[in-house]
């Protein structure tokens, strides 16, 4: 290494040492990294204190996450990074249905459940209905699908956020398509909630007066033989803040109106009361390449 | 905001949210990484796969952080962003002593010692001097300086590091330069040595092929009311990895040999064996601004 570098020299540096990397994708990812990194710093040229600022964020960060927290996807959701990452990847697919984030709730095991369980048993509040089917691009109906689905309840909340309150499992399911591909479920109509704002990502919403609300949603996960995993959400139609994500993760195609079903018939095909909110969401899947 | 964006629209949606932001620089900060973090997502496009193991492995680093080790400055020392920084905020100093990193062992605080101190009590080996001047750029003495020194022994290793053999504050000292601005102390002088590699940032250089080590050298942290601190490091002349230092941080101007002294003289002035290495260091700060 020469000595005496300046910042463009030291950036080659940097860069060259990576050159043995083994692993071609590794070493083409950190050279990218280094130059992007490289040249934020040299954008923004960081005092010392902000440079230590930034090391103790991160750090805290870190330190926020346990088995049921990730603050660094977290992180990654509010500055909008995990929202590109499924634009970017999605978009070789536009027949298939729009996927959005994962969030950063999908981290116990969904129990499984039969097709029309009540996937939020502790949860208070009428019954809705969610239906769908799941098909191919080219209409077929896929058959066995596995749908693992997660969601707040009427207040707002997961599971995992109320230990001693909902069991772990609440408001979560592993379901199967049917045999014409198609689903459904009983459960409450899930309410916005804030994002998590008591550790450090809820420090930067505060600093830039970002609100931290997502609106009302469903998340689904969807995989099947053949066809790519499809991460997305339904948004309910007509929830506070579907205009102002603090995630950046509505596309529009997801959104879906939960219209009240005043017919007591389909409600007692169902065995909900009537009448009840009823929301249709036809996930369509892309063949795997 | 705008349902369906691409991937250039949700960039601008996300810069878009900084600008409440009460803190000016903050916001042209958030600004810089958000642009910066964006391009570089879409030069790599990760796979979600990809993105799982980038969340992984910053989560793992900020859980190696305690409070005696703090592996996000280490990472930042091997992407070579620490020594950039100095780099940049030295631009303005080219009279004054060449800066350089600060490294991940500076965490606890040195003990008070005298001028002439053996600095490295618990550490086997012969004993050598280090002497030198703090000056200002105009070359007047800069007295009663505050010299926060800290290094690893003839082993390589920083008394934090092992804990039941070393006391804390072994091989670290906090003199103060007297009226003529010099200062002098005893210690050990300290062998190259591996940054800390059980880590995720061991991982990193293990899968890109680099080794972790430092050359030899002893770190300098000089404040003094009415000068700008310098953070600096005195390199051994000709240790091993003086070429291809594993943090980026050797500039040619911080490497002294600490040649022999064979005068019985000197080696009874400052209370060592004879013959002893001497390293001489003038120390130049810059008038703050």
């Amino acid at each position: 290494m020469a000595t005496n570098l300046d910042a463009d020299t030291l950036t080659s540096e940097v860069l060259k040492s990576f050159s043995e990397t083994p692993n071609g994708r590794l070493q083409q990812i950190l050279e990218s990294l280094t130059t992007h990194l490289h040249a934020f710093v040299q954008d923004i040229t960081p005092s010392i204190e902000e440079w230590e600022q930034a090391i103790d964020f991160l750090t805290r960060t870190g330190n926020t996450c346990t088995d049921v927290r990730q603050e660094f996807i977290l992180l990654s959701d509010v500055l909008g990074v995990s929202m590109l990452l499924e634009t970017i990847n999605g978009q070789e697919t536009p027949d298939a249905t729009d996927s959005t984030v994962l969030g950063p709730f999908h981290m116990v095991e969904s129990p499984t459940r039969d097709l029309g369980d009540d996937i939020s048993p502790e949860s208070d509040g009428p019954r809705c209905i969610v239906s769908g089917r799941i098909v191919s691009v080219e209409g077929t109906p896929v058959p066995n699908a596995s749908i693992d689905i997660w969601q707040a309840d009427t207040k707002g909340f997961y599971d995992v956020q109320q230990p001693g309150i909902q069991s772990v499992g609440n408001g979560r399911a592993l379901l199967r398509s049917d045999a014409e591909g198609r689903f459904h479920f009983r459960s409450v109509v899930p309410m916005y909630y804030p994002i998590p704002t008591d550790g450090p990502v809820g420090e930067l919403l505060e600093a830039t007066k970002r609100h931290p609300y997502r609106p009302a949603h469903i998340h689904f996960l969807v995989t099947a033989p053949g066809y790519r995993e499809l991460t997305t959400h339904i948004f309910i139609g007509g929830s506070d803040y579907i205009d102002s994500d603090a995630v950046f993760a509505v596309k529009g195609s997801l959104v879906k109106d939960f219209d009240e079903d005043q017919d007591p018939e389909a409600a007692a095909h169902y065995g909900v009361q009537s009448p009840f909110r009823h929301g249709h969401f036809d996930i369509v899947l892309h063949p795997e390449t």
